[in-house]
């Protein structure tokens, strides 16, 4: 492949492991071609955007078959995953992180959840949904013996600004963050914020005119 | 105004929420004015996409002060809000659910969240997490009598396509989909997918090659 992955808009990204989440519930089915324009409606997108995404891969459709799924899946497989897997850990143990842990493990993706971290003594040294879960003092000990590099930030917000701090002196190079507390992380660090709030006004923008 | 609110995109609007929570935090700052490299710095775009997000809704700044802060977040209120406010409902109280409820009711938001909804019978006719939580047999009851137009599915896979088919027949307009399954619902519903894994894919993408 002749492709520039660092040129890959990351919405193209976001919307590459969509197809494949997606294509991989097709996959074991008698069809194995899809069209763009039934990707596309699968996933509330127009079929240009898929197209475009496709071609900037390095994909274009038979025009009579459209895609191949099999094939599709693993291009973007090469593409997206990381050889050997990433390593998470979820920082903040409480009911968001207990739901995003579980989460992940009922999904199939090539990352390894190997640790939570927690304040709370309570949680700690035991398995939490099936993960263990380490003091937050042993984080950046942890965190190098078990080669993490991506955290999810599901803490107070009190806290985070000090656990980023920490993570991000440990090495920590991505970071998902859920406590709606603006970070300014270097740039080597790779955040992506998830804010419910403003999914909430984007919808409630879109339904206020009544029918 | 002589905006067309229709027209706004919704990343659009899911920014021009984000400057709003952002501007809020500085509005009681004796600096009051702010310039769009330090909105685009703080939350990680670019000048230009800031510029062309206020333009959209017909605010320049000045030059040599940048955009009054007050009087930005009174115009983006006056265009995202809806008069009233929209009654939002959680549909299932297990630990996510728990935690947007948490979340929700934590940060400043025009939504009134009114109800959640569960199967478990330990959970309903009580509060959970300050809300009034009812067993899921009497949703759509529940969602007229108390004009529930936005539901947040927080629901186990395997019961949200029976539970979005009775809230779409009792007039829901605005859903946010938490479960990772594909919904197909009528156009006049507006709904929002979050799913962890693309997040997270994509931040494993952007950090695969070693600095």
């Amino acid at each position: 492949m002749s492709i520039d992955r660092k040129k890959l808009p990351p919405r193209t990204v976001e919307r590459l492991s969509k197809y494949r989440r997606l294509l991989s519930k097709y996959s074991h089915n008698e069809e194995h071609f899809i069209f763009s324009h039934d990707l596309a409606r699968l996933l509330n997108l127009t079929s240009v955007q898929v197209r475009r995404d496709l071609m900037l891969i390095g994909v274009s459709g038979n025009h009579r078959k459209g895609y191949n799924v099999k094939k599709l899946i693993t291009l973007i497989s090469e593409i997206i995953d990381a050889e050997s897997g990433h390593n998470l850990a979820i920082v903040g143990m409480g009911n968001l992180g207990r739901a995003v842990t579980a989460f992940i493990r009922k999904n199939e993706t090539k990352m390894n959840l190997v640790a939570g971290f927690d304040i709370d003594s309570n949680k700690t040294d035991k398995e939490i949904a099936g993960v263990p879960c380490h003091h937050i003092s042993s984080m950046a000990e942890k965190i190098r013996e078990l080669e993490i590099d991506i955290a999810v930030l599901t803490i107070s917000p009190d806290a985070v600004l000090d656990v980023v701090k920490l993570l991000v002196e440990t090495g920590i190079r991505g970071l998902l963050n859920f406590t709606s507390v603006h970070l300014d992380v270097p740039e080597h660090v790779y955040l992506k914020n998830y804010d419910i709030i403003t999914s909430l006004e984007e919808i409630g923008f879109f339904i206020k005119e009544p029918l």
